[in-house]
C-alpha cells in the first residue's frame, strides 16, 4: 500500500464520483489502469446495464493492459449480472496486479472476485482507501450488509433550531446555496420520501429541476435522464389527486388503507398499516429496499422526520442551519419528546461546512 | 505596507494576545523592534499599571534601537495615564521609523500619538494587519468609541436548539473541552453576568477555575491573579446570600428595588429599575462601560438571554453545539417571541470550530 496506490487510488475514486447521479441502483466505480508508473487507462460505471468501470479502462488501455496494474473501487465481480463478470475480464487482458479499495460488501459474495483474480496468477490487493470508498457507496453497501437503503434526513432550521414560525410561514429560511445542495442530494437518491404534511403545507413536488442542480454540463445530463423514486407516505389519503405532488409524475404511497381507483397514472398504492395507525415505517424501507433503493432522503416536517428518529431509523441527519432566529414560539426541528437527559439521543457530527451564507451539518447517530 | 511588515506585525499580535487574559481595562498590546531585518526587542503589556508594551521592546533592545523600527499593534500613546507617554519613549530612543496596526480607537485622541512621531521626524505608518488588531481588541474599542461593553452571549444546546429538559434537567450538556472554552472566556472577559434563574437553577458560581482552563502555566498564572466581575441580575432579590453564588466572592448585583442591609461583605447592589418592571439592561451596560468593563460575557437561562437579545444589545452569540437530539419538550435556546418571518434575527456566522465532540458557532447580529 504505497503512497503511489493511494494517489491512482484516490483518482479511480474521482472517477467513481462522476456516477454520483446516475449509477442507481449499482455502486458508483472507478477503474484507473498503471503501467510503468503511466495511465494507460480511465473507466467508471455510468448506469445499470452499461459496461462496468474496469471494462472501459480495459478498453482504452488495450493490448497494453498485458502486465499492467489495475486500481478498482470496488472489488471486481465475479458473477454474471446484466453485463460479464469483471474479473473475467481483467484476467482475459493479462493485467499482473489487480488493487481494490474494498471487497464486494455483499457477504454472500464478498472476496469471491478477489479469489478468482489470485487463482488466474493475478497480484490481489484490497483495503486501499477503503473508508473513501465506503464513503461513496454507503447506500449501496448498506443495502447489500442488511437489505435496508441508507436513510439520510434533510433539516433546515435556524440558529436556534426552529423550522418555521408557528403560523406556518416558513419559505426560504435557507439561501440560495443551500436549495442547489438540496437538489443535489435529491439528484443522487434513489428515493426522495416526504409525508402529506409538508406535500400540502408547501405544496412541494420533490422533483429534481436540473438547472437547479449547480452542476457541470455532463453532471446535470446524467442527473436529468433519471429521477429518483417520490414516495408519499399518507396513512390517510389526505393529498388530493390534483395536488402539485401528483401532477409532477409518478410516485409510490404508502399509506394504512386501500382505497379503489387511487392507483393508476403512475401512481402505486403500498399498504402499510402500522400499529400505532401510522404507516409502517420500516417495513416501507424493507420494501424499498428490495426494489433496489440504495439511499433514501427523507424531506419531511417535524412530524414524520420525529418519527424515522424516535424509531431509530435515521443513519444521517443534514441540518442546514441559516444564519437567523426565529425565536422560541416558532415550530421546532423534530416532534421528538423526551422526558429525561438520559434519553437524548447521541450523534456524532461528520462534518460542518459553509453552504453560502448557510451551514451545513452532518450528524450520525452513534 | 510589505509583507515583511506584515510578518513583523503577526509576531506583535501575537505578543499582544498573551495578555488575553491580563490587561483589563487597558487594551491588549504588543510591540517588535527590528533593526537590519534583526528582532532586537520584543513586549507586550500584561497589566495595567505596569509598563506598556512599546517600554519592554525598548528595554530589550536597549542602544541598538537607534535608527530601528518598532511595530505596535495600537498607536502609541500620547498622553500621562498611569505610566509616562510611550509616544516620547519612542522619541526618545531614536527610532526611525514606527508601523501601527490601528490608531487609538478613541476618537478623542485618535492619530495624535502618530502626530507627536511625526512632528519629531520619525516616519509613521499605520493600518497594518488592522482587521486582526481590531479582533484582538474588539471590547477595548467598542468601549472607546461608545462607552459601552462588548456583550457576548454564551450559549449551550443540542443540535436541535435545546437547552434543557422540560424538567429543567440540563447538567452537563456540552463535553469536557467546551467547558475548558467557556473558563477560557469567562478568564478573558471584564465582567461575567448572569440572572437568578441561572444562580438558583444550576447554583451557578461563574467563577474562573485556573486549574479548568487549560492554558499553559504563564498564562495560568495571569488568569488566575484576576477574577472578573461577577454581575448578577436578580430583579427581586430572590438568590439567597448563603447560595453559592455569594459565597464565592465580590459581586454586584443589579436590581429594581433598593433593600437595607443588602450590601457588604463584597456585595455591591445597584439600583436600575426599567420600565417594564424588570432591570433596565441598557443602563446596566452603561455603568459597567464607565467602569472600565471592555468585554462582557452573559451566561444566562432563555429569559435573560433572550432579553439581551430582544433589546438588540448582543454584539456575538457564542453557541456551543452538543451532538445530541434533547426532542421537542426541552427547553428552548432564548426567549424570543416572534410572529412573522419578517422579524426573524438576521446573524452572520462568523465562524464553526470543533471544541472536543461539540462544535462552537460564533454568530453577530447583521
Amino acid at each position: 500500500m504505497s503512497a503511489v496506490d493511494q494517489a491512482h487510488m484516490a483518482r479511480a475514486l474521482e472517477l467513481a464520483r462522476k456516477g454520483l447521479y446516475s449509477t442507481h441502483p449499482n455502486p458508483r466505480v472507478g477503474c484507473v489502469i498503471v503501467k510503468d508508473g503511466q495511465v494507460i487507462g480511465e473507466g467508471w460505471h455510468v448506469r445499470a446495464g452499461e459496461p462496468h468501470a474496469e471494462v472501459h479502462a480495459l478498453r482504452q488501455a488495450g493490448d497494453a493492459a498485458r502486465g499492467a496494474t489495475a486500481y478498482v473501487t470496488l472489488e471486481p465481480c465475479s458473477h454474471f449480472g446484466r453485463t460479464p463478470p469483471c474479473a473475467d475480464a481483467l484476467v482475459k487482458a493479462g493485467v499482473a496486479r489487480v488493487v481494490a479499495a474494498m471487497q464486494d460488501p455483499n457477504p454472500q459474495v464478498a472476496g469471491q472476485g478477489l479469489r478468482r483474480l489470485a487463482e488466474a496468477g493475478i497480484e490481489v490487493a484490497c483495503g486501499v482507501l477503503e473508508a473513501e470508498a465506503r464513503e461513496v457507496n454507503g447506500g449501496f453497501i448498506k443495502r447489500m450488509e442488511t437489505g435496508l437503503p441508507f436513510v439520510r434526513v434533510k433539516l433546515a432550521m435556524s440558529l436556534d433550531g426552529r423550522t418555521a414560525m408557528a403560523s406556518g410561514e416558513s419559505q426560504w429560511i435557507t439561501g440560495a446555496a443551500a436549495r442547489r445542495a438540496v437538489q443535489r442530494l435529491r439528484a443522487r437518491s434513489s428515493v426522495v420520501l416526504s409525508g402529506a404534511d409538508t406535500v400540502l403545507l408547501d405544496a412541494a413536488r420533490l422533483t429534481v429541476r436540473p438547472d437547479e442542480l449547480g452542476l457541470d454540463a455532463e453532471q446535470t445530463a446524467l442527473a436529468a435522464a433519471r429521477q429518483p423514486l417520490r414516495v408519499l407516505v399518507d396513512g390517510r389519503l389526505r393529498v388530493p389527486l390534483g395536488a402539485a405532488f401528483y401532477q409532477a409524475g409518478p410516485a409510490l404511497v404508502a399509506s394504512c388503507a386501500e382505497r379503489d381507483g387511487f392507483a393508476g397514472e403512475g401512481r402505486e398504492l403500498l399498504v402499510l398499516p402500522g400499529a400505532d395507525g401510522h404507516v409502517d415505517l420500516a417495513k416501507l424501507l424493507a420494501e424499498l429496499g428490495a426494489r433496489g433503493a440504495n439511499e433514501v432522503l427523507v424531506e419531511a416536517g417535524p412530524r414524520l422526520a420525529g418519527a424515522f428518529a424516535r424509531l431509530g431509523l435515521v443513519d444521517e441527519y443534514l441540518i442546514f442551519i441559516a444564519p437567523k432566529l426565529l425565536g422560541s414560539s416558532a415550530r421546532p426541528l423534530l416532534e421528538l419528546p423526551l422526558e429525561k437527559m438520559a434519553e437524548a439521543r447521541a450523534l456524532k457530527i461528520a462534518d460542518i461546512r459553509a453552504v453560502g451564507d448557510d451551514w451545513l451539518v452532518t450528524a450520525r447517530p452513534v
